[in-house]
């Protein structure tokens, strides 16, 4: 209907508007302005949708073209290996059906139905084959297929999951298919130019299970996982930090350093803290406490039982019933173990009349929940079934509310301090309005208007945060805390969330100073998480080496004879009346195996004691990752230890 | 068979040993001393058996005089008046049938079915009736009846209680009965000499229902108490001890001070711990963690649930599932809510191997266990389903035993010293012979060697005991602990058991220096009990007046006026930033009214500021029970509060 000579409006990025003509790709936009951008582009963003480089515009835009180096494009470049792989898969074992493959964090997967699962062998087989696909460099080209031309194209090379997937479509959805050459997948796309854009950092990393569908009663596939970069040096960074964290493992860690243990017969999922892991615990907690108590939270402890109506009250049986512990008739009533604190806080909330005065109420409490994960999703101490959670809730009015939270995020950012966390991200994760009513709390104009405080606040502070649209709690916005450790592997630590609905519900109340009464706002948060994933995370942190105010064992004594044991004693009992968590190692063993002792058990400091100590009176420490600190007089080295415990410092 | 002349040798306490008739009583015994003490004598130990003073004695014996005054009097006192009042209940309310009626603490009770209950209006008439029946002197008259002939006799009377009671006896008991006049009962005896000894010291106190044999299943009869006394002054002492009790109630002073709370959706005996709770229970954990660190303990962390084989191998699922909540199905086990931490300390003793070298071992955890307890059982913080327990199991050799078993009954006596309990009794429960294989372990040997052990643990110590037999737990001997509060009410406060047979259940072991493997011995201990009970008690101890360093909130600031808030401020940070736990009282209310709130809610100090504090850079400080100290220098009065707290000074 539009005359091809029709002209559109294309804007950059930097606001430049210029007439183009109507149907130009972004590779023509990138044309016009240099071949070397040509050359360095894989797709564009079409008013705020990415597309693929050759998709024409037919309309006044607004675009963004990608450029191979940019970190958008390291999405398509995953996206794109997941098909060569499927190609090369296809080529080397004929009778393997495709199902689906998509990028993911770090690289991607695809999903086979193949008769026998692959071998470490077979993934270089077709590693090799993808490169021979990549140097092809054949273009990836779009089409769009009827349905029933794609269902009977599929069913006719026996790819019958591929059929159902497209049978499982609904009938107005556009269906494209994307090929490389011969080689095609039903794909939504958008994809790189041609298979050369992939390059070649990538790596097929691990074979897995894992049902159609996500489904277990469904068969049984074939998953490759392959890593995929855009150089060879952010490849070789990554795989780096996959051996360094294959050393931190926690469970490793946990296991030498005596921290946690699991028994069979208790269960899995359900932790034993070891000596050493209590002290960890009570180290953050005495942390927490000390942070929350100078910020004005007073401590209540509920029990980890409770009656299935405070669930029903509080939407925990509608709405998280699979993830929490089968029911205990208990004198015809159901009891469930508590998979969360909230509805315990808002019965303390509500065992008192309110008033304003009162307001903001902050109850805290290190609580322990029980949730059920299934089995085999179960991880070490990073997916648990017990877990003591640094919860919280701040009960306050609508006007106190920004300052409120706003404070709750300068808490974790503290908390990065104290544990070098530098590289965090702040989600900020918002409802979705078309949903109101079924995932979210049928409330516009509070989700509107509480969204807007959380942002207010967030701003404010000048706390750096992204948002995520659909993301949200049930009853309002959280905001999700995502870190990374010091090897740059990622964690979900914590949540902070707005809750304008339960409150009402359980019939919480404030009187203001008109005597009329309102429905406080309810923050929960828990900035550090669960000991058990806080802990886990931190154990591979720092691979063990805690800063000397958190770590088991501060120091061992190590006389160089039993003729030094007296002196020893003495300096041992020194140490341990200034409370510092000192060992003695008299054992008759040679210095150098007492040194390595130290060393295997992670101990950052020996203390070590011969002739020249006990002569001069001093001590010899000796710190790792510092080497020989020299001689000491005792009472120097208890008040710098001391300090450096009391104020946890870092360096350890 | 023996002749009438024949003499007997009769050997009393001091030793002396005299020749007496055969069958000589314990009142003529009594009157050949004189005529005084067989005035005053009411019963005599024949051979450490307490036997009617009318008993004939027909061999040479050992015997002791029981004197009206003497403490072993009191309880046939108590049993003599419930005789007495069953028979004023009869004659009062004909038709009323007798079932049975024992001495208890502080008095008895008797049991009857009645066809309506009685009033407290019907306890007096009850009472005037006994004084008259008292007042008459009848004598308690012992009769051996047949079997046959007191069934009859009984359901003759319509007593088919009485009946059942006899038909249940084994058939080989003698079957006695005593009557006061024409009134009479099955009773094993023995009694006072006449009514007129039990004097007139008692008082009916209260009408309660009780199933018949103590089965809910039963009929429910009507319980009445007494409380009887061997003097007016003692019935005073204690009914004013009752007056003060209820003053004190825990719940009571628990709901005013704001320290827990119950709720019916959290459920019954769930106890919420509010902020001042919880400030207790944080400051008797850290007096506990304090003791514990210091004695060597380690610590640990472990879930409240648990597969059942776990208690299988215990024998909780056998000996203890009356007490324990019903089971959850997870993946197809059966999970259990933990009642007690000692598998699951066990679990980690066993965690690793373990050689001499490292016992004894400690394991502590203030863990929260959950028991059922039927509803009607529940009471306040005294009984709950829900308990933090101040647990821990010590894991030691032979050798060490003895040491060990003496430094946690020592921990005790720390512990009484610190909470200004100064009555107190160590009840060593023993094992019964005749019950080995079913209520006890079956190792003969072990319990005498384990017995003899805790004995001479005892008595290193110099701690006094008293032993009982046939209450010792199913694993080993204990030790029960009993206390009196402040105001002489007693409760059951902590127990201390050793356990030399579940280890071996558990396989637990350590290799000894020549690498051969033994089983340890475990002490179980709780010196501070539960939380629960424990603060319970502390409140009804303290009257809600705890000890400056355990009180919620230890001192208020109150200004005079507006004026001098700032300074008020000043003085509040001040003791806020060195650790005092202080509010600021800056309402728009008259002085009068601050001071009557704060003596209201116990806070022991009132910081007073007014016109002179802000001049002379002062504070007047007034002090529960102690009235006006005066003006003082900040300063100084920090570090007397301050060496106050942290010496757990008593003085409150």
């Amino acid at each position: 209907m539009n005359k091809i000579n029709k002209e559109i409006s294309i804007t950059f990025p930097d606001g430049t508007i210029v007439k183009k003509p109507y149907g130009i790709t972004g590779l023509n936009i990138a044309e016009d302005i240099s071949s070397s951008l040509a050359k360095q582009s894989v797709a564009i963003e079409v008013n705020s949708e990415l597309r693929d480089l050759s998709y024409a515009i037919i309309e006044d835009a607004s675009v963004n073209i990608i450029k191979r180096s940019s970190d958008e494009a390291l999405e398509l470049i995953r996206h794109d290996c997941a098909h060569v792989m499927a190609e090369a898969v296809q080529l080397l074992f004929p009778g393997t059906q495709v199902t689906i493959g998509p990028a993911i964090n770090n690289g991607f997967y695809y999903d086979f139905a193949t008769p026998k699962p692959f071998t470490m062998e077979d993934l270089q087989k077709i590693e090799k084959q993808m490169l021979k696909i990549v140097e092809k460099d054949t273009p990836f080209i779009r089409e769009v297929w009827k349905r029933n031309d794609a269902i009977d194209y599929f069913k006719s090379k026996g790819e019958t999951y591929k059929a159902e997937i497209i049978e499982d479509l609904s009938k107005d959805e556009e269906l494209s298919i994307y090929s490389q050459g011969e080689w095609l997948d039903l794909c939504k796309g958008p994809h790189l130019p041609s298979t050369k854009h992939i390059g070649t950092s990538f790596k097929l990393m691990k074979v897995a299970g894992a049902y159609w569908r996500g489904n277990e009663k469904n068969e049984m596939l074939t998953r490759i996982y392959g890593t995929c970069w855009r150089t060879d040096k952010e490849l070789r960074k990554y795989l780096n930090m996959l051996v360094e964290a294959e050393k931190r493992d926690h469970r490793k860690i946990g296991k030498e350093m005596k921290i946690f243990t699991f028994d069979e017969e208790v269960g899995p999922g359900l932790p034993l803290w070891l000596p050493n892991g209590c002290i960890l615990i009570e180290e953050i907690e005495k942390l927490a406490k000390e942070t929350e108590e100078f910020s004005g939270y007073d401590r209540v402890k509920t029990p980890h039982i409770t009656k299935g109506s405070l669930y029903e009250k509080s939407g925990h049986l509608s709405h998280y019933k699979d993830s929490m512990f089968p029911a205990m008739d208990i004198d015809g009533n159901e009891y469930y173990l508590k998979p969360m604190n909230c509805p315990h806080h808002h019965k303390i909330y509500a065992s008192s009349p309110r008033t304003y005065k009162e307001l903001p109420i902050r109850l805290a409490e290190y609580g322990t929940c029980y949730r059920y994960e299934k089995s085999g999703q179960l991880f070490g101490l990073m997916r648990v079934r017990s877990m003591q959670m640094n919860d919280a809730h701040i009960y306050c009015t609508e006007e106190q509310f920004k300052e409120e939270f706003l404070d709750v995020c300068k808490m974790y950012l503290k908390y990065f301090d104290i544990f070098g966390i530098e590289k965090y991200e702040m989600r900020l994760s918002l409802h979705d309005p078309d949903r109101l009513g079924e995932k979210y709390v049928d409330e516009p104009k509070l989700w509107l208007k509480t969204e807007k405080l959380v942002r207010e606040a967030l701003e404010v502070g000048k706390i750096k945060y992204v948002e995520i649209p659909g993301e949200a709690a049930f009853y309002g916005p959280k905001i999700d805390v995502q870190v990374w450790s010091a090897i740059g592997k990622e964690f979900t630590l914590a949540t902070n969330q707005v809750d304008f609905a339960i409150p009402e519900k359980f019939g919480l109340s404030y009187t203001d100073n008109k005597n009329k009464s309102h429905t406080p706002l309810c923050i929960h948060r828990a900035p550090l998480g669960t000991h058990e994933r806080f802990i886990g995370f931190l154990i591979e942190h720092f691979a063990g080496n805690f800063p000397l105010w958190l770590t088991p064992v501060q120091m061992v004594i190590i006389p160089i004879s039993d003729k030094f044991n007296d002196y020893a004693t003495v300096v041992y009992n020194r140490l341990k009346d200034s409370g510092i968590r000192v060992k003695m190692d008299s054992r008759n063993e040679k210095m150098g195996a007492k040194i390595r002792d130290a060393e295997l058990n992670k101990i950052p400091i020996m203390v070590i004691i011969g002739e020249n100590e006990v002569n001069d009176n001093t001590i010899t420490v000796r710190r790792k990752f510092k080497g020989d600190l020299g001689s000491l007089a005792l009472d120097d080295f208890i008040q710098q230890t001391n300090n450096e415990i009391s104020t946890r410092s870092l360096s350890s």
